[in-house]
C-alpha cells in the first residue's frame, strides 16, 4: 500500500475536507475513489454498544447485544490493573468481532462532587488511581488491535450546560488533577486516539484549545494520534483544526466539507494543518481497520463471566456488624426491593448497552444453596410509600433468617446529559428500610447506583454492600458475595459524604450557568477531607473483608531517582481474601498550599489464611511532585516526605518519614524582596549584618519586647525606612554573595 | 496665598521631586524657600500615636501620652454610625491638639481568617457594616479638620510576608469583598488619603497597581485625594508614581529626591506625572495643616470617659446562663486571672498607644458596690500552670458568690507584623478554667483578645464577656457590663469557629510564601458559614442583651431603586436596653454562585421596658447587586428577593419576598449556543421547532425514556449533529427573532 503521504499527496481539497469529519455518526468517511475505507467508532467504556443498522438518526437508540460489564465506578474499586487490562482485553475482542476500530472509552475524568450526572462512568476522585487503571483498560483494547478514544479531555465534570461551561481553575490544579490521569495513560499506553470533551477550560472550548490539544497533548506529552471530538463538540470547525483537533463527530454532511474548503482556498486555514489532520486520521484507520478474520474467539458467555467476577471481586463491603455476612449455608433468606428484580445494573446515555444476558438477583438467588423468598418492599416507578407492600415484609421478615434489601437511585434520577440535584434515595426506599429497622430488624443493605448516596439509616442497619452499576452479571456477582463465594475486596475510589454540603465544592457545583469555577482547586476528594479534617460516611480507600490482614517489616530506601518501599502483608484470618495495601506520600517540605497525603502508589495482594507476603513498590519523581505555575514544571523540593502505607485514607498501617536530595542544592539568591527572616536564617546572617555596618538593626533584634517578628517578617529594602544606608546594603549583597 | 497651581510652577524639578517622599519618617517635607510647610502624618486607629521628639529612628519607639480607645475589632460590635463618628471626632481633637495634620486609620480590611496578626485594627469580615463604620469614623476625624488615610489599600489580610505577598482572586471577589468598604468611605466621606498597602493583588504591587490606584479608585470613586504609601511599601518609587501613588512614606532621605530627578530627566517618568502628585500633596497639608489655635477642648479626661462608654457599648455578652449576669449588689465577687491586673487592651504594632491613664479591672472593682477579691490564677509570661496559684482560686472560692475569670491572649501572642499559628488561650489558663469547672463552679468568662479563639470550655461556663482589646477604660467599661451599669448591646461583627479547620481558608491561609490565594472568593464570614451549613461558636450579628426584644409588623415598600422596610421593636423585658436589628437580603434570582443571605443595612435601637420604636430603613441597588466580571459592573437582576430583618446571622425574626424589576426587560437573544431547555421554555418554543420544520426533535422531546433531561441540556448547534438542516436552523432563528 501506498504511504499515507502518497494518498495524502494524490487526494483532492474536497476529499481531504471530507475526511476530517465523520460520514455520519459512528463512521469516518470513506473515499470510494482513493479506495480509502471508512472505519466504525463505538461508545463502549463498560460494554460495546455498536448501533443497529436500522437505529434512528440521533445515535442513541437500539445497539446490538454484548455483554455490559460493570461501570468503572465499580471497576475503579478493585485497585486491580491486571483485572483493569482483561476488562479492555474482552471489550476488544467484542469490537474487533464486530467490526469496531476505535472503542470510544474509558472516561478518565476526576470526580468532583457527587451530583455530577457522569460519575458512574468515571473512575475516581484520585488521578493517579484513575490514570493508573485507565492505561491498564487502555493497554487491554488495544492488545486486540482496536483503538482506543479515551475521553474527556479535559475537565469534563459536570452536565448541566456542558456545551458551553467553563471550567476554571488554576495551572497547578488543572495539572495535578484533571490532566493527570490522560497524562499517564498517553505516556503509558499510547491510546490510538484522545476525544475532546464539550466544555471550555478557563474560557477556551476545548476543541479549539491549542494549549490543551497541542501545546500540552502533543508537544508535551508526545501524543500522536487522532484528537476527535466529542459528539457535537465542535462550534467552530476551522479553529478546532488549528487548534488541534483532528475529527469533528458526528460529521454535518456538506456543510462540514464546504467549510473546510472555503477556509482552504480563503486562506484561513492553511492546507498544511489540514493534511496534518487527515494523516493522523487516516494513520488511525490504517492501524486499527478491523481484519475480517479477527476475533473468532469472542465468546459472549465468557464474557458474561468475567463481567461477574470482575464485578464481586470490585464490590465494597461497608459496613458487616458482628460478621452478618457472610450468609450461613441454609439459612432463610428474605429478599426486597424492586430492584432485585429490576436490576440497575448500568449507566444512562452514551454507555447504554444492549445486554447480552442480565442476571437479575432473584434469578441467582436461585442458584444458591440458601432457600430465598423475594418480595418488592417498593416500587420503583415513582417515591410514592406502599404500605401494602411494607407490610408484607414484615409479615415475611418473622420467617427469615437474614434480610437483604436492595436499594438503589433509579435511572430516571441519574444519567448522562444532566446532574442530579439531590443524592438521596427514593423516600419510598428510606421509609422502608426505617419501617424494618424500627422493628428491630437486623437488616442487610445491597445499593445500587452511580455515584455516592446519603444514608441516614447507615448506624442502624448491619451491613452494607456497595454494588454500584454491576454489568449483567449484577445477581451472580452480588451474591458470590453475599454467601461469601467471593470474599469482598473492593475498596472506595471515592470518597462518600456524610451530608452533601461536606463536598469541596458545594458552594460552586452546578451554581452559575456559565462557569464552573474550580475554587477547591487541588482539594478534591479525600485531599479535602483528609486535610480540612471533615468526616466522611465512609472515606476513600476504604472497604471491609471477611478476613483480617496485617502490616509489617516497613522498609523504605531512597535511591538516585525512585523510592522502593517494601512491606508485608498477613492474612490473619481463617479464610482466603485480598487486600489492597495504598501507599501515600505527606510532602512536609514545600512551602505550599497542599494536601495532608496523596495517594502515590497501590497493589494488590491475595493471600490464604495465615499466609504473608513481602511486597515492593517504587515511587517515581513524579510521586513527589508540585507543579510550579511559575515555571511551568513539575518540581521535587529538597526535604522530608512521609510515606504512609494504609489500608484506607484513615486507616494508616506502617509510616516512615525519609528525605530526599533530588533537587540540585542551591541557596535562593538575596534580593531587595528577601525577608530579614530569610537572612537570619543563614549561620552568617547576623555577622553579614554587622560587617555591613548595619549594628542597629542587629540591636533591634536581639531587644526585648513583642517586635523582633515584626521586625523580622520585613524585606531587606524596608531597612532602608529603618535607617540603613543604601552603601550598607549594597555592602550587604556584596558580602552574602561572596 | 498663590494657588497651588502657581506655587508648583516655581519649584525647581528637585523641590518637587523632594516633596514626594516623606521628610522623616512622621513628616512631609517642607520646602523652606518656596514657604511650604511641612505636616506631620501619625499612627491611630484607636489613639493617638504621636512619636515623641526623642524616639528612635525605627518610629516604633516612646510617643506622647493619648486616651486608648477600644480596638476596632470592638467597637465594629456597636452596629452604631454615631459611636464611631464620635470615636473619629475624638480622634480629631487629639491630633489638632498635637499639630497632626493626618491621621493614618481607620484600617478597614475584611478579616478572611481568625490567625491574621491585623484582625483587631479590623471592623469585620462584612463590607457592608465596614465600610458603613469606617464613613462614619472617617467624617467624625475629618470634621475637626484634621485628614485621614484609610488603609490598608487592598486586600492586606495576612502579616506573613506582607512585603511581597500576592493577595489572588477574581474580580468578582475583589469588588464584592475586599474593596466594597473602601467605595463606600472613599464615596461617603472623602477621605484625605487612602493608604496603599504593603501586598501585591493578583501579582501587582499595590503601590504599583495602576488599576487599584488609578482606575477604579479615582476614575470610578471620584477619588480626589493623596494616596500615600503603607511604611515602607514602596518598592520603584518611579513605577508608583505613574500607577497613581503620590506621596512615599518614610522617604529615603536623598535617595528619594535623585531617583525621581533622574527618572525626569531620562524620560522615565513625565514630569506632569510629579506635578499631579505635587499638587495632591500640597493640597492635602493646606487643607489639613493644623491651626495653633486649634483645639482648645482637649480633654484627656473626658475622651477618657468617651473611651469607657464606648468600650462598654461594644462589648458582647456571648453566654448568660440562668441569668448569673449582671452581678447583683452586694454579691462576694472572685476576680480571676493576671489580666485583671495587667490587662491586654490594645493590639501591637503601628496602633500602640502610650496610654492617658489605664484602669485595670482591679482598679474598677474598688468603685462598685460588690466585695471583690482578685487573685492572679494564672502567669501571663509563659503558658507553664502554676498549681499554688490555681489552689488559691479554689480556696477562695469557697467565699465567693460569683467568680469572674478574666482570660485572653497575651500581647507575645498576637500582634501587627506577624501571623498566630494557633488561636487557643495559652495552656495555664485553659486549665485554671477546668480546674474550676470541674469542681463544679458557676464561672462567668470575661475574654481579652484581639481575634476569635477557640473555647474548649464553651458549654461548661456559665456566662461570657467578650471584650476583646477595649482601651484604655478597660476595668471600668468591663465592669460597668457585669453589674448592669450598661445593659450589654454589642453583637459580633465576625464569626467564631468552633474549630480553625472549620474556617472558609484554613486549607490555603498563610501556606504560601509567595501567594495567598483566595480560593474562597466571595464566602468569607458568614457567608461561607450560613452557605455551607458549617455550625459556628458564635455567629456572625450575634450577642445577648439583659433585657428581650420583639420583631414586629414587618412592611417592605419597594420603590423605582429603593426599597423601604419598616418594622417595630419592643423592649419586651424588664430593664432599659438597646438591639440591634440586621436586614439581610437573600437574592433568589441570580443564575451565579451566592450566599444565603447578605448584611445590607443595620439599625441599632434603644427601648425602656416596655418601649416599642418604628423603625425603618433603606436598601439601595447596590443591596441588590452582584459584580458582573463580564461587563465590569454591579448588575441588578429582576427576580425575587428576600429582606430578612434578624436579630443575628443565624436569627430570623422577620422576612418577606419582594420582586424587583429594575433591570431593562431583556429575553436573551437566541444564538447558536442557546440551550434546547432555554428556547423550549418559551412559551412558543415547541411551535418555533415545529414551524421550522424540526417536529424530529419535538418527537424526540415528547417521546417517554430517560433521555429528555439530555436533549434538553443541548444546545442549537448540536441539533445538526441530530438530523437538523442548516436551513431548518436558520428559519428557526428568523423566527424566533421575529
Amino acid at each position: 500500500m501506498a504511504s499515507i503521504a502518497n494518498v495524502i499527496h494524490d487526494l483532492t481539497l474536497e476529499q481531504k475536507a471530507g475526511l476530517v469529519s465523520g460520514e455520519d455518526f459512528w463512521y469516518t468517511k470513506a473515499v470510494k475513489d482513493a479506495a480509502l475505507p471508512r472505519m466504525m467508532l463505538t461508545d463502549g467504556p463498560s460494554g460495546l454498544r455498536k448501533q443497529s443498522e436500522d437505529a434512528d438518526a440521533l445515535g442513541l437508540g437500539q445497539s446490538v447485544p454484548a455483554v455490559s460489564f460493570p461501570v468503572s465506578a465499580l471497576t475503579a474499586c478493585t485497585f486491580d490493573r491486571q483485572a483493569l487490562f482483561e476488562l479492555g482485553r474482552n471489550l476488544g475482542v467484542a469490537a474487533h468481532a464486530n467490526n469496531v476500530g476505535v472503542l470510544l472509552g474509558p472516561g478518565v475524568n476526576i470526580k468532583r462532587n457527587p451530583l455530577a450526572g457522569r460519575n458512574f462512568e468515571y473512575f475516581s476522585e484520585d488521578p493517579y488511581l484513575a490514570g493508573e487503571l485507565g492505561a491498564q483498560y487502555v493497554k487491554g483494547v488495544q492488545s486486540e488491535n482496536v483503538g482506543v478514544s479515551v475521553k474527556h479531555f479535559a475537565a469534563n465534570n459536570r452536565e448541566n450546560q456542558r456545551f458551553t461551561n467553563s471550567a476554571n481553575m488554576d495551572q497547578r490544579t488543572l495539572r495535578e488533577i484533571y490532566l493527570t490521569a490522560f497524562e499517564r495513560i498517553v505516556k503509558q499506553a499510547q491510546p490510538a486516539s484522545v476525544m475532546c470533551a464539550y466544555n471550555k477550560i478557563n474560557g477556551i472550548t476545548s476543541s479549539e484549545n491549542k494549549y490543551l490539544l497541542t501545546d500540552i497533548l502533543r508537544d508535551e506529552w508526545n501524543f500522536s494520534g487522532v484528537v476527535l471530538s466529542d459528539w457535537g463538540a465542535v462550534s467552530d470547525h476551522v479553529a478546532a483544526l488549528k487548534a488541534g483537533l483532528d475529527l469533528e463527530m458526528p460529521g454535518k454532511g456538506d456543510l462540514s466539507t464546504n467549510e473546510i474548503v472555503t477556509a482552504v482556498r480563503s486562506g484561513a486555514l492553511d492546507e498544511a494543518t489540514l493534511d496534518r489532520a487527515v494523516n493522523r486520521i487516516l494513520t488511525m484507520i490504517m492501524t486499527y481497520l478491523p481484519e475480517n478474520s479477527a476475533a473468532d474467539y469472542y465468546d459472549k458467555d465468557q464474557q458474561h463471566q468475567f463481567a461477574r467476577k470482575l464485578a464481586s471481586e470490585s464490590m465494597v463491603l461497608l459496613k458487616n456488624d458482628h460478621a452478618i455476612l457472610p450468609l450461613k449455608p441454609k439459612e432463610k433468606v428474605l429478599l426486597v426491593g424492586e430492584l432485585a428484580k429490576k436490576p440497575r445494573f448500568q449507566g444512562g446515555g452514551s454507555s447504554h448497552v444492549a445486554p447480552y444476558k442480565v442476571t437479575t438477583l432473584t434469578m441467582a438467588a436461585r442458584q444458591i444453596d440458601n432457600a430465598v423468598t423475594y418480595l418488592p418492599g417498593y416500587h420503583l416507578v415513582d417515591d410514592q410509600v406502599d404500605a401494602k407492600l411494607e407490610k408484607a415484609v414484615l409479615e415475611a421478615a418473622k420467617d427469615a433468617d437474614k434480610i437483604v434489601v436492595v436499594v438503589g437511585l433509579p435511572e430516571r434520577m441519574e444519567s448522562e446529559g444532566f446532574d442530579k440535584t439531590r443524592n438521596t434515595l427514593p423516600m419510598n426506599q428510606n421509609h422502608l428500610l426505617d419501617t424494618l429497622i424500627a422493628q428491630g430488624l437486623d437488616v442487610i443493605v445491597v445499593l445500587q447506583n452511580g455515584a455516592p448516596i446519603a444514608m441516614p439509616w447507615v448506624n442502624r442497619v448491619s451491613a452494607i454492600l456497595e454494588t454500584y452499576l454491576a454489568g449483567e452479571a449484577v445477581g451472580e456477582a452480588t451474591f458470590d458475595v453475599l454467601t461469601g463465594k467471593v470474599n469482598p475486596s473492593g475498596k472506595l475510589a471515592e470518597t462518600f459524604p456524610i451530608r452533601l454540603q461536606d463536598t469541596p465544592n458545594y458552594l460552586t457545583f452546578d451554581r452559575n450557568a456559565d462557569d464552573e469555577n474550580y475554587r477547591e482547586g487541588i482539594f478534591v476528594g479525600y485531599r479535602y477531607y483528609d486535610t480540612k479534617h471533615v468526616a466522611a460516611l465512609f472515606p476513600f480507600g476504604y472497604g471491609l473483608s471477611y478476613t483480617t490482614f496485617i502490616y509489617q517489616n516497613l522498609a523504605v530506601k531512597v535511591g538516585v531517582d525512585t523510592v522502593t518501599v517494601s512491606f508485608t502483608i498477613k492474612n490473619s484470618g481463617e479464610i482466603a481474601g485480598q487486600e489492597i495495601a495504598q501507599i501515600y506520600v505527606s510532602n512536609q517540605t514545600s512551602r505550599i498550599e497542599k494536601p495532608a497525603k496523596e495517594l502515590k502508589q497501590f497493589i494488590k495482594v491475595s493471600l490464604e489464611p495465615g499466609q504473608q507476603k513481602a511486597v515492593s513498590v517504587e515511587l517515581d519523581r513524579r510521586a513527589f511532585s508540585w507543579f510550579n505555575e511559575r515555571t511551568n514544571h513539575f518540581q521535587v523540593d529538597n526535604g522530608h516526605y512521609e510515606i504512609i502505607v494504609a489500608a484506607s485514607s484513615v486507616e494508616p498501617r506502617l509510616q516512615k518519614t525519609i528525605q530526599l536530595m533530588w533537587a540540585p542544592q542551591q541557596a535562593a539568591p538575596l534580593t531587595e524582596d528577601t525577608y530579614l527572616s530569610t537572612l537570619l536564617a543563614r549561620d552568617d546572617g547576623a555577622d553579614l549584618l554587622k560587617q555591613s555596618g548595619l549594628n542597629i538593626i542587629v540591636d533591634q533584634l536581639t531587644k526585648t519586647g513583642n517586635n523582633q517578628a515584626l521586625f523580622a517578617n520585613m524585606p531587606l529594602r524596608a531597612l532602608i525606612m529603618m535607617g540603613a544606608k543604601q552603601e550598607q546594603l549594597k555592602q550587604l549583597f556584596k558580602l552574602a554573595r561572596a
